[in-house]
């Protein structure tokens, strides 16, 4: 810190860019030397732990977060009530694979989030595909009574592995809902997964009303060589039991809270999700997250900023198997006469902070490239178009022309913990969790700055 | 692949900036999908571990590295010898801190690399300085018969953290060295490293001839945390043995191979070095500096491409305790009458790799910014003026204005494993490792075919 005030005693006249840079600094000083994002995610992993929707530990985490909020002497800090689905894992989650020369092979399973059990017992033969195509263009009845096993895997040449998992999670999401229109018995997944382990990765799917729903798991990357190795010579049996299930739907909330702004009305909203699977503890799906948005908003806080905009964190709930505490916020917000100006959503993981994608028209991704050049110094340097958030996407509609952000995190390692028993804490790097939560507070000031000087209004 | 192929036969006409990111493409594709890193790192690590110049396991590694780069019928594939020091840790390292009321704590030491052994047990009374100007500036014969304390840790506000990390370095270069002069009778350090935990980390350390030579060894940083807690209410004892010794001289290799270019006197080296600590395997610092840049020249051998300059990529030995290989080899590339156009080197981890330092005039600096550009798709966007690497660095003297790169790679979780027990295969990601690789060979690409039509020649 002293080397910088020397600085500002030397130029009486700093043009805004210094002014800026100096107070990013400062930012960037207080969460590196007395950051409380690392010590907030052990707090949340290890006093709750995994929390999907509807559990206790769900309820125990929005406890968390609004009585975290108000420590730190926000305004308004507050809870959004809305209506989510809530299932359960249950108790029974195993599986087998067998041959008629007798090979037996146990399996590691996770039901997929919203999959229907399979009452007792199911068994069938296994058939293997790359995908829903393969499997649509199949002669009629081939996959009816079978377990249909998708196998397509992450194609490691892309750069940034979102796009990988984005190119295999028609799978998951849709694998079901598909299979079971042809007749299929149940399906079971790949897991969506960049390595070779043995822990399978559970995530979201749907089905549709009309439709049959068939129970769907994923498995194991390993268990998934082994069982495609085993269709190259021999027929192969599926025994599998599952006891999840679908529970009424429960009445749960977004957490929030803000620093209220000059022009109280115009509120630019910031977070990430406070559920997470049933797994592991959700550290980086999306403790990380959380860990970020409160941190900055404590951040600005503690350095006494006075934004022009309401500064809203939103621990939002639910994202992971509904979205409906983002489309409730979004409604919300809007009948309430707000105008939501921006959005940032950090919900890619504590590791690495590299910069913001935008999701926008040109003109806004020229604006925050512009806007972004400060941040070069403190090895920020990816401000391109992509996407946002899940949480903070529903404003899109609501507030057409919404400048919408979302944090670009080192991805390399993600897919190795999502969605699965190791999304634990000790993943999570201290210094990486504390320059995200710095990342996300100087793009909200640069945003609160600057927006309406730009292009971007 | 298939995607970028198709793209070429729609374009008969590319520039020459198309053809290179086609290639580069080419250069991830190989490195993501069928790369040998990861695989040649795991070998390094538990075939042989750590490996100091001396040691039975650096003759090893020599032998592995030259089969190795034989097998993949590279050029030119040979040892070039040197002299090189030879020390040893012994087998007691063990030390403990007592006051006069009898509490007492056991330290975790590790001797630091060339220090003097104790000849048995030594014991003095502990003095704690936080560098060697405050023991410099305290009255004459404060140190003199004592052990001395040097406690300055990393400072956290640095964002890269080998700016932390070159702050400290003094203490345990020198602190043993002026510490000698005053009078002292050992000194202990507390560890370069980031966070706090129980692992002390080695490092190099020098005595000048006419000097005395004290012994000098390292604590964890929580050991260092607890004598500094003791000694602000009591006086506390030091009692500690090491049986460390320096051994005579020894003869040693890099070893290299190439890829000989048109204009073959011309030499583009890179390289990283294949000595380590001699505790834990040496994983990240640096044999995944070995692993990149043994893969770099696969990659390129792999897709067939012919060179304008010879591409060497040498396995420095010695680097840790003399740098006796790089000073070496610039002097043997030297008497060979051949040019060195440029070096690179990796030796900052296996993580994720963020671009290039360029250790340089303005002019080279901007060189390689605008010929990097084509990088940024591939997620490497850091080309700023900085330090290239100690190995390749005495070539600096003897072939002016050589174009000098070190990769930049994500520093964050560096200086938890550096110099320690832990610094071991687990903690490298395959991926990341493999875009060390990938960019490292871009980067000697992008050189070799455009360097002498730009400023850097």
């Amino acid at each position: 810190m002293r080397k910088y005030t020397l600085l500002f005693l030397l130029m009486p006249a700093l043009s805004f860019a210094q002014s800026d840079t100096l107070f990013i600094r400062k930012i960037y000083d207080e969460a590196l030397v007395n950051g409380h994002s690392y010590r907030n995610l052990r707090s949340l992993c290890k006093d709750i732990g995994a929390r999907l929707t509807g559990s206790a530990e769900a309820e125990m985490a929005i406890r968390w977060g609004e009585a975290l909020l108000r420590s730190y002497s926000l305004d308004n800090v507050q809870l959004q009530e809305f209506k989510a689905p809530h299932w359960e894992r249950g108790n029974t989650e195993s599986g087998w694979i067998s041959t008629e020369k007798g090979r037996l092979h146990q399996l590691r399973l996770l039901a997929l989030g919203g999959s229907v059990g399979t009452e007792g017992l199911l068994e069938g033969d296994v058939i293997e595909v790359m995908g829903i195509d393969e499997m649509q263009a199949l002669p009629p009845g081939t996959v009816k009574g079978k377990v249909v096993f998708f196998n397509r895997g992450f194609d490691q040449s892309y750069i940034r592995t979102f796009g990988a998992y984005g190119a295999c999670g028609d799978q998951r999401r849709s694998g079901a809902l598909e299979a079971g229109k042809l007749g299929a018995k149940a399906v079971i997944i790949r897991s969506l997964a960049q390595n070779h382990d043995h822990f399978p990765h559970t995530g979201g799917m749907h089905y549709e009303d009309g439709q049959p729903r068939i129970p769907a798991a994923a498995l194991s990357t390993n268990d998934a060589d082994t069982l495609a190795l085993w269709l190259q010579s021999t027929k192969v049996k599926l025994s599998m039991e599952l006891d999840c299930r679908e529970l009424p739907d429960v009445m749960t909330h977004n957490v929030m809270a803000e620093i209220v702004g000059q022009d109280p009305k115009s509120v630019i909203t910031f977070g990430g999700h406070l559920d997470s699977w049933d797994v592991g503890e959700g550290a980086h799906d999306d403790g990380a997250g959380i860990a970020h948005s409160i941190e900055a908003i404590r951040l600005l806080k503690a350095l006494g900023y006075k934004p022009r905009y309401t500064l809203r964190c939103v621990l939002f709930m639910n994202e992971e198997n509904g979205n409906n505490g983002g489309q409730s916020y979004a409604k919300w917000t809007k009948a309430r006469g707000e105008r939501q100006v921006a959005a940032i959503e950090s919900d890619r993981g504590g590791f690495l902070p590299e910069g913001f994608d935008v999701e926008g028209t040109d003109e806004q991704v020229k604006w925050v490239k512009d806007l972004a050049k400060v941040l070069y110094d403190f090895r920020l340097s990816r401000f391109e178009k992509g996407g946002s958030g899940v949480d903070i996407s529903p404003l899109k509609d609501e507030f057409p022309g919404i400048l919408m952000l979302g944090m670009d995190i080192n991805s390399q390692e993600y897919f190795d913990h999502h969605h699965t028993h190791h999304d634990v804490f000790e993943q999570v790097n201290k210094r990486e969790l504390e320059l995200g939560s710095a990342a996300m507070a100087s793009m909200i000031y640069l945003i609160d700055r600057y927006l309406g000087e730009g292009a971007a209004d």
